[in-house]
């Protein structure tokens, strides 16, 4: 199979350095551009971006040109990991020019035509794209903090039902980008409010479980109640999460359940699939932040502590790493399956505005 | 009025140091007695301790030498700042002996004769004093991530009821004593597990918040559920609340209430008392621990993000002081109301032993 | 004594939330104006401040009107905790405006004219004002690593004199403002590198240890090498020293330098004049900046570990609070010593402008 | 090649876990036996062990039954990652049972007859073997902080030569073990003090850079001062180094002869050896603990900000992994160097104790 040649938009930013390091040895996919803002364009890469990551830069992109983000850069598909101030405008153009954007920004997430995806949990959710009358589309990834509680609920939603949750969050400093947050708000400290995150995490998941029906998808009946904090950590939200059941079930039920998830991407050969898709752990001081945001190469979502709750049914604590699995990971996975479901192919050969059109 | 004489058991502790810090300069009591185990007994108190405080060691206590804790050191009473492990019958000694013991230990709270006592909560629950059989007495206070939550529903439950409560707690070091979490466990992590906290969090708020009838506490009936977490901080418990009501009312409301309580200590002119009791926020990223721990000299308890639950009836994020408010500042506080009530006084004036049995 | 009036240049940014908090309960002076850029002109100060510190807001500022960095503004003399960016001309024209400029900005520094001052240090290199031709004048502190360091010194030059001084910071993050730096770079992380910091502790502790001759200072004879770091700290530069003497001496005799210091303060009751001057710790794990910084009320220089060096002669650790004695607190020193000697005064009893020019 | 089969003394320690760590996929070496104390003896791995590693125990070793550490044990040859307490006789005796002990501990270090070795510079010191009178023999690697400081200076030493040097050290918390530093001593803030450290950093070089005559190692002519502090960092030792050149060179030299040194393991395929041996950055806020302790899998020592001083001649960063250049990575490569020279081979094969006697 001939790669892909795959475009980043924002690839200066936090969650861009990171499409750019999970890109640089992946088996279907290179890149092939680099956009940023104008103050970047026309620079070699390592001299645009700031990089954050303690790997180095990539040989293969470090004397890359950065170009502005604007349609008709050579590519097949973009991935996006640009801010949500300018993401919108700069989105919708590509998909109008006949790109597959693959999103990781917050604009389009809860557009009807747009789907919200995680692979293992919604992957018919694709089919709205032929909704979207552009010769392009656009296919979004959710918010960091939404990704874990949505992982874990999943396996327990299709075996019990779920209809309330509460979740309080513990949120890593890179979900804020960088520079984000002052060491001197944070240091042995911690911050009992994210901006706009508790308004995400009660909403996305409903999407992400729903259904879809005559091509369009109908939210998942729960309510959700979400208290976001930030935390002196690097990389890894965990959550604590305490839940009510359609039908009841032990906390050994649950656990079984988690265990036994029938992962639709089994067996599918999809590159950035972690196995096991949810780690259940037994070890009551686990999952924790530094020791297993990186599991399943930041993949795997942790769940621990799963028992019974005094005031709703279950309760456990859940973790996944925020900018792989949460942001530029998952959209990486995103962009695997749509392969995997010939929606997303080379421009030339495949000419995807034509054939929708048709 | 002279001042009483306080001996401090388990003096060279972590609890121990805020004790003596605390006291150094109290208008009420002179520490005349630094008691610790074997090991510290004999040495100056300099010598024996490893002082974790940033203030110096008062130079008042500086070159004391530390005594077993045994019964018959000099002094009119003594708070106990003794590890769980040898504070049960340590402190029912000098109970015996005819001491009252003000104690900050776990091992007495659930007695039915043991005041678990939080002066602005519950300051009728001293009459419980009455039924122990001793010539002395003891009186406790809760566990440091008990206190916070139970200052935060005391004006709620006054005012409307509380039914359901669930708190994910994000808690500081020192609360587990020196050396006791090691740095390689949590900088830059956050440990979902403290062993024993959830069950003291789910059980001393229906004792504090229950009714004196008969000489017996009857609990309050509500439901808690606990999750404990520990994260890099140094001072300071935090928590996210969510609470059902027993009476419909609005944030609005609840922040009246809170704002509104009626202090049981206004005008008794307690030295340790705070003023405000329970402050509130209304800057959503506030409180933090590293800002607003130390409010009221650590005393006050702060309350921040008061708002509609979507699965219960209120959210809000509570902050207490874990080793002031939920600990030494709190026990001295308990000690204060004694006076206040005459039920702690001179050993050689008020002969608390023959008192009671009369 | 009727208070002197004192505005506040600079009064939203870190620094100049160091000068509300110290001032608030000052003894001398009263905040009478509060300045800052345009941005904040207009807004009360509760509302155009980013307020960083653990203690609330003074109630005697909070609501006070911002105003713009001009002269005209009412007060007698001014502070400036200005950003070195605008500090050069606004300074310039406050003291050509008849106004005494307290600064701890960098940029006059070091002009020849201008006294770069630490009142136990060099309190006659004041008699620089009188070459100022201004109306009035501008004193300024040093940067906040040379404080430490030439506070250490001291006692030592004037005893044995010294010759080679090799100095290795580990820097607070306070010291960068705010936000400063940012949490992803330094949380579990040391940055070797602090821009234009190394020169500033290579030549101004020259000049703050010079002889005043004829009207000028004649900079100390002696070679400084300065290696600067960022550590997660919050309050506090430790610094590493190893030294030359220009006459031989052993530690303790150094030691015995450092602690008979004749402090020129003593006795001249000046507000934040601390006492000690510097305090020499026995034990070799002190001091530690989380532990020691705020001895004297943040005025006290800490130093441990004197002992002898195997390639100079003396090695020891030196630490001093990074905003108060390196900021904020020694630019109050200044003042209140300018006050002794005369030199500031009420603007409308002394009218310094035709005194000078007299 | 048959792969050798290797003990490791101490298995359960916080060294013996990076032992562990790291020969899990080891190309020339099994881990065939996991000693550790009476205390772990009969259990199995993960039984014994608190793994603080945020990979899981490898399977290969999970199930593993911990043994004491006498000889006897099925392997051969021996890591010993033993505490510094019992490894002096340990290793001796298992020295003298005939196996070959590469050790980490302190214990032998400066024994004429023992190799403390580094294999990029003084391979050649691993002949002192033959001078001890055992069938088997004991070779050390040195401290963790002595490490990155004489990788740094070796290619200097080599050309221009090294008089004086002065170093100043920020060590990371794994450099304790665990559960070593206590949370509440270094969480934001410094310990200017690390027991015998100082000492170990002004002795070890002079071995290690020392010549081999005449079967014994004559140590270097220079001159160390070392002032050693812990910082909250988790892994990797920085150092700010000043030091004097026996014959004059600028800055760039020094930069060429770090590029430029001509390492004595290239082209040998020792599995562990790092390349770059030592990497020089040009941006000044590099080398970083967090993110350049990895490079070359954390064998890889780092150097920045090579610049001139105005004490001494050159002044520069170095950065090194401590707990895998600085202790279990160093000593495995320690074993690779000596398999390459014929030293280390089957213990039935070789029967390294006659070969030796004969």
């Amino acid at each position: 199979m001939q790669k892909l040649r795959a475009g980043i938009l924002g690839a200066t930013g936090a969650v861009g350095q990171q499409f750019v390091r999970l890109l640089a040895d992946h088996p279907w996919f290179d890149i092939s551009v680099l956009a940023a803002s104008e103050r970047s364009a026309g620079k070699r890469y390592f001299e645009a971006v700031n990089w954050i990551g303690s790997d180095p830069i990539p040989d293969s992109v470090r004397e890359m040109e950065v170009v502005s983000c604007e349609p008709g850069i050579g590519c097949d598909f973009v991935f996006s990991g640009l801010d949500a101030k300018v993401a919108g405008g700069i989105e919708s153009d590509f998909a109008a020019a006949g790109y597959a954007v693959i999103s990781n920004a917050r604009n389009h997430r809860m557009r009807q035509d747009v789907p919200l995806l995680i692979p293992e949990v919604n992957p018919e959710h694709t089919a709205l794209i032929d909704a979207q009358n552009t010769s392009g589309y656009i296919v979004t990834n959710p918010n960091c903090s939404t990704v874990g509680l949505v992982c874990a609920l999943k396996p327990i939603v299709d075996a019990f039902g779920v209809d309330r949750v509460q979740v309080s969050t513990m949120q890593a400093l890179s979900g804020a980008g960088y520079p984000g947050v002052s060491s001197l708000d944070i240091l042995g400290n911690v911050v009992p409010f994210i901006g706009g995150e508790e308004d995400k995490l009660e909403t996305e998941p409903l999407k992400l479980l729903g259904a879809l029906e005559n091509g369009a998808v109908t939210p998942y009946r729960a309510t959700l109640s979400a208290q976001c904090n930030r935390v002196p950590v690097l990389d890894g939200h965990m959550e604590t999460v305490s839940l009510s059941l359609k039908r009841t079930a032990s906390p050994e039920a649950v656990v079984g359940a988690l265990r036994g998830f029938k992962n639709p991407l089994a067996g599918l050969g999809l590159p950035t699939a972690p196995d096991p898709f949810v780690a259940v752990f037994d070890d009551p001081r686990f999952p924790q932040p530094r020791r297993h945001s990186n599991l399943g190469r930041g993949m795997t979502v942790s769940v621990g502590r799963v028992r019974s709750c005094n005031v709703l049914d279950i309760r456990m604590v859940v973790l996944s790493h925020n900018t792989v699995r949460g942001a530029a990971g998952g959209a990486i996975l995103n962009a695997e399956l749509l392969v995997h479901q010939g929606r997303l192919s080379s421009r030339t050969a495949a000419a995807p505005a034509t054939e929708k059109a048709s």
